[in-house]
């Protein structure tokens, strides 16, 4: 019931399990042009509300705005590890862990969400409005396993402000900064992701994130065949 | 510089080229519990935000619920179809597409948003809130290009009325739904999305939603090589 070869679907299930939200072993190379353009096509072509688009990628190489960008992250960095004051060992753990390649990476990209695109109506976003900016997620999640295939490494910076990131790339009042990417080929893909290897937190059950007709039912008889398998 | 062969890249690009946003062509066919397992395993391997994984999977199948929730949808057309007043042309093209299959599809899958999990001190979610939420969309594209590999169409139905979904999936108050897919196999996946074939709006050129260096700079000569491939 499939049109796709097993190597195919292979390749998609190889992508989303292996891929990577990374902040180290990026490596001095360049990402040649064609693999770039695949990159932003696959963006490009991800689902959207109204078949809307909203969504831009900023390319930044220039270095004076990466250090910018640096700033803020060491900024909202320190905040962060201020509010884990109550807790220490965690507060430890955190300040050692490494959480972006900005300046490292061969590239760095700004997503973004222009909500008056194709608008002012778009059709599908007139009952909830955020489902402009899930699409744009939506194609960041392209960007994302794309890269993996091409073998370039990705990580999400989220721990900036959003006031700097506007004021570094001249975005202007009515566009949203979604995401600030790192990207890079890099010398290893993790067999696991970071967070889940140093102990910060364990990968939750699938079972415990899927209910049965209703919220919080988690093992209702007709569904038995289905909760053996997640298991 | 990849460590996938030839056909495993070309899967993933085909997974993310001729996914669809399903509404019709829905056939009448359970989705075996081992299908559904990997496309459900496949969205709970995003990225998210500090691995919080704050998403949830609600599977519906009972009739009396998906009949409620098409009642809300058909509210939320009919108020989407009056804003539409001043644009008749619009408003009748508007009123002709089919947006969503809820009671054909083979199954619906509320996805939703859990800002508690693990929480309240969320890693790299202190200075963006809605990095959370952002997670469950990726989530969300996982399990679109999954069913896509595996022959299974996705509808996302987004004109619905949130305070509705809540009511009739028990969803407490701390948590958000985040969309509401419609899952079954399809007589076909179209060549071309279903609005841009009607003529509703057309694909953007990707040139126009890249900018390099800063918002709204296109075309630096120092990215030449780039701009000539995603012409």
């Amino acid at each position: 019931m499939t049109d796709f070869t097993g190597p195919e679907k292979e390749g998609l299930y190889k992508a989303i399990f292996s891929r990577r939200d990374v902040r180290s072993h990026f490596i001095q190379k360049d990402i040649p042009d064609d693999v770039l353009f695949r990159i932003l096509n696959a963006a490009h072509h991800a689902p959207s509300v109204g078949f809307s688009q909203p969504w831009n990628f900023i390319l930044i190489k220039d270095e004076g705005t990466r250090q910018q960008v640096k700033d803020s992250f060491a900024r909202e960095r320190d905040r962060s590890i201020k509010m884990l004051e109550g807790e220490k060992e965690r507060q430890g753990q955190y300040a050692k862990l490494k959480l972006e390649g900005i300046l490292e990476s061969a590239l760095n990209v700004c997503v973004t969400y222009d909500p008056t695109r194709f608008g002012p109506f778009v059709l599908g976003r007139t009952s909830i409005e955020d489902t402009g900016v899930y699409s744009v997620c939506c194609a960041i999640q392209n960007l994302w396993l794309a890269a993996r295939a091409e073998g370039v490494g990705v990580g999400w910076v989220s721990i900036l402000s959003n006031e700097d990131l506007e004021k570094a790339l001249d975005i202007p009042a009515h566009v949203k900064p979604v995401a600030y990417l790192c990207l890079g080929y890099v010398e290893e893909f993790a067999p696991r992701p970071d967070l889940e290897r140093v102990g910060w937190l364990p990968r939750m059950d699938l079972a415990k994130a899927v209910c049965y007709e209703k919220w919080g039912t988690h093992q209702p008889k007709e569904w038995k065949g289905l909760q053996d398998a997640v298991r």
